[in-house]
């Protein structure tokens, strides 16, 4: 197709309709906008018999903020490669891509519109059984078949050039790792807790830690990640999930994927003292919460050991020795970057509704001074939590504040 | 110019007169092919007035194997690139390039034939006073420059990109990583220490720290290596030394830079016990290996601290914490990736004169099994020594194998 120009609906209808082959020519279809992301145009089309596709385009600036925020829409190629490279490795949780146009920065993928966002499902109380168990095989499969385990230096080096992607990087970096940590003018903060929120701006040691996570983040290539896994990211049903939105995707520590869902799900914990009065059907969704966290880190181990053990291809790393070292640092990995989004959630710019949804600004104000004292805690604590039991120990006996 | 094609001496003196300003016209040119490395060509052109300059030239294969190992000439280009960087940081040590041609993938440079290469004036017994304090300076600031204390994300990953360097990364892999832990063709191993190199091939605890040192070396890449920071990279007088072949170089773990000159000084100590029959000249010079090795860490970490508090531009990493943490790790990399170059030196395919020029079959044997335990002590206890004085009373107190 020709020269990038946003799309109307008009545009978006037509794209979906030459590509793949979902609609007919005959079809009368329907197009609608209702991207609520913060970056890009997101339209479903669908026809009369129900059939219906998403196109997503990515917008040469940030949506969010303007066009005085400029954005490469290279995101779009980033995120459509991404997702065609772990739908390759995982199709059953990765949102299949139908047709990728440089040009235009537009995707055509499947619409996963009839289930839930897991985001707002968790929060109205849902709960899904096999949840941390899909998600644990998902990033099992996908971080270590693009790992050093199994490409060799040249193929590594090729897709570390490949999504480098510096531009979305940089939000990461900025919002993840340096906003929360300084008065930094993009923070949003509740009144109620800035007292909580200065502490952080003076804090040394977690600072220093947090620094380690961040150069960590610049400097570790582990695997290719998705590098966005919230619960906004993720549509989930009764029998199944899948992940969508993989424009932050590049080559970073393996940890960061399986802690911002650990950190995602340590939200939901957080909130329910807040959005869940009844206290038998709190404890009961704090008490699923839990159990999907020690599922989804020893199905994550169990798995990725399992590939470690029969399909490393470099042999320098076939010993077993190194594989728990590997899995050990990974776990402490994932629960310092599953403490720094329990805080920047709570401080930094981009709230969720985990928290933002309870009405009560006392209660919310507790709730989110339990996220900051969990994440903080999660941090400075990660070496020496050396199994997912003692993390489940540290979240029940942290008081919830005052 | 014009397409890749080897070079003649002609070719080499044409090249040299007519880039730089160092030769006239008028002037009667020799020029002369002596490189005895394992990759390049290598001329020396000099004119009657004594002035003469290097030309050196990457061939499309490896020049010690022949035209059946392939090896790309891109090598020409990270080299000249490599020192232009570093040449920039810190010219007083890197050896000046005056020109590079990419099609010819030929490099004119300074010709320092007139100082000893460090190997060989080691070997012969030489000390260069300044030697450590001036190479911690080299590596201190051009790491220190090019890491993610200086460059933003989105400089480091151009400059990442730039020097991925997958084909020479790949023989350190193999030659520096593998092939000295398993039964490799390509290792080279004196008969009298069989038994000490089977012994590496059967021990999983050390195999399993240099897994952990081998991921780095493919997946951290902290700032832009030398590469190959071994005794005979460098150039040396008794006022100056000048590091010389940068083709390996890369983004990478600051400890390989460090490590490698750090094994390369313990060669040194180790082969004095063979090469230096008199007990006191021996006594005498391991002192002063022994004493460079101190300074060369304690001016290094000096210097590096100094720049990490003053010329930090990622505020992230001003944190003083975070900087004490950071040179730790690097004394704990450069420690054990020390420990593999005296390993690789002893059983691999590259062996060094500091070994091999001992003459006396038996004393070389005990030269290389001191040689041996040491590095194999480093590798393991690399986290425990956390000073390098520890280091050093840990290579007085290694029993001189019989």
């Amino acid at each position: 197709m020709s020269d990038y120009q946003t799309f109307t609906a008009d545009d978006a209808r037509l794209f979906a309709l030459t590509h793949g082959d979902t609609f007919r020519d005959s079809d009368q279809l329907e197009a609608e906008e209702f991207g609520d992301g913060n970056l890009n145009l997101v339209f479903r089309v669908k026809n009369q018999q129900g059939r219906s596709l998403i196109v997503k385009q990515a917008l040469p600036y940030a949506r969010c903020v303007g066009e005085s925020w400029p954005l490469t829409i290279d995101r779009a190629r980033i995120e459509a490669e991404v997702l065609l490279r772990h739908g390759r490795i995982c199709p059953q949780h990765t949102v299949q891509v139908l047709h990728y146009d440089a040009a235009l920065a537009a995707i055509v993928m499947e619409d996963l519109g009839q289930w839930d966002i897991l985001r707002g499902a968790l929060v109205a109380g849902k709960q899904f059984p096999k949840l941390a168990s899909q998600m644990a095989h998902y990033l099992a499969h996908t971080l270590f078949h693009t790992s050093d385990f199994v490409l060799n230096g040249l193929q590594k080096k090729t897709e570390v050039a490949r999504f480098l992607n510096p531009e979305l990087c940089l939000i990461t970096e900025d919002l993840f790792f340096t906003d929360p940590y300084c008065n930094h003018e993009r923070n949003s903060i509740h009144q109620a807790i800035l007292p909580q929120a200065r502490e952080l701006w003076h804090d040394e040691a977690l600072q220093a830690e947090v620094a380690r996570l961040k150069a960590d983040f610049l400097s570790k290539p582990q695997a290719l990640l998705h590098g966005d896994v919230h619960s906004g990211s993720i549509f989930v049903s009764a029998e199944q999930c899948k992940v969508i939105d993989a424009e932050f995707g590049f080559y970073g520590p393996v940890g960061f994927d399986v802690g911002s869902l650990l950190g995602n799900l340590l939200l939901s914990y957080a909130g329910q003292f807040g959005l869940q009065e009844d206290a038998a059907a709190r404890e009961q969704q704090q008490r699923y919460l839990l159990g999907q966290i020690e599922t989804l880190w020893q199905d994550f181990a169990s798995e990725f050991s399992q590939l470690m053990q029969t399909q490393t291809k470099e042999s320098s790393f076939a010993n077993s020795r190194y594989q728990s070292f590997y899995l050990q640092q990974v776990l402490a990995d994932s629960i310092g970057y599953a403490g720094c989004e329990l805080i920047r959630r709570t401080v930094g710019l981009a709230h969720v509704a985990d928290l933002e949804q309870i009405r009560n600004e006392q209660l919310r104000a507790r709730c989110e001074r339990f996220a900051l004292a969990l994440g903080r805690q999660l941090i400075l604590q990660r070496h020496g939590l050396t199994t997912i039991q003692q993390l489940l120990t540290l979240v029940q006996h942290l008081p919830i504040p005052a």
